[in-house]
């Protein structure tokens, strides 16, 4: 064990669920899938509740997605936001999405992001952000939704990042509440 | 290129400035730690001006190390101290830093964490965060720290995580300024 390295995986089920060349026009298709990749990921015992992804906002088509993978892979920042950000910048090669000439781009997540995954946002280069549980759902499971600023929305807008909240929000709830009912591990609870 | 996984690492020249087994028993040596770990990355050109490292608290075992991947890796939140944060969670095989028995960590930052690398915070387990350069000194040279909640510190220590700003400011700053006279790339600026 060295430290000069340290590999985000997602689950091995991710291709089925995610084939390349993915497109869903939709928002709600998005929504549903990152809503299936939380319940998928719950099923096959591969993290948390959480499912995330990235697409072109256009065209729907799929650039990253995303889960979480803390419990399973010992990384505390593995949350599915930070999986889908990450991954979307090797995708395209760009440390950001918002480079010259890129379409625009849209995260897409299954539940209100978490102080670290508000603070990412940004940097991603994403010019929309569209989620579905709220944090009390979250948090009425027993996870943390860490300290964000009281105006996190705003502070979003006012950086160009138009944000919609709970969008499908009762689909969304939905797959935390199976979470907690099923007394799974709910961690920094 | 696959969405399966993405890899962050940290530059070849690591293992030389961070042999495993380093203990540095003094904080001062642990700022000037991490502040040589941003200085030796800007001149190696393999990142960022920032460096950071978690700690056992009391020993000064170094458990992990970590200096800003963004733009070589493609990475968006290749910062500093997700890096380290990151790289902990796998040396110690947990989760959390937190976890019954372990020693007290700390994470010790050459410039105050952005609202990404804040936000991680907490769900790193450290007990204690000391950083050196203000983020007045980052955003002097453009980057850009993000939108922290205003009683950020404040929000940190509520959650039982000692908070030690400024520590040995000047040095941690001249390594930034140095950055910004050399002409670097500045992202998300």
């Amino acid at each position: 064990m060295t430290w000069q390295s340290v590999r985000f995986s997602l689950p091995p089920w991710i291709e089925e669920v995610a084939p390349q060349g993915l497109v869903l026009p939709t928002l709600e298709e998005r929504m549903r899938f990152v809503i299936e990749l939380a319940n998928r990921n719950v099923k096959a015992e591969t993290g948390g509740p959480f499912g995330a992804a990235i697409f072109e906002a256009a065209s729907g088509k799929l650039i990253a997605p995303g889960v979480n993978r803390v419990i399973p892979s010992n990384i505390p920042t593995a949350h599915a936001e930070v999986m889908a950000i990450s991954i979307a910048g090797q995708m395209v090669g760009s440390f950001t999405l918002a480079g010259a000439g890129m379409p625009a781009a849209e995260l897409v997540t299954s539940s209100e992001p978490c102080s670290m995954c508000f603070g990412a946002i940004p940097w991603s280069g994403v010019r929309r952000m569209v989620f579905g549980a709220t944090a009390e759902d979250a948090e009425a499971i027993g996870f943390d939704e860490g300290p964000k600023p009281h105006n996190w929305i705003e502070a979003l807008e006012e950086r160009g990042i138009e944000v919609v909240a709970g969008f499908l929000a009762e689909e969304a709830g939905a797959a935390l509440r199976a979470y907690g009912e099923g007394g799974y591990e709910v961690y920094n609870g």
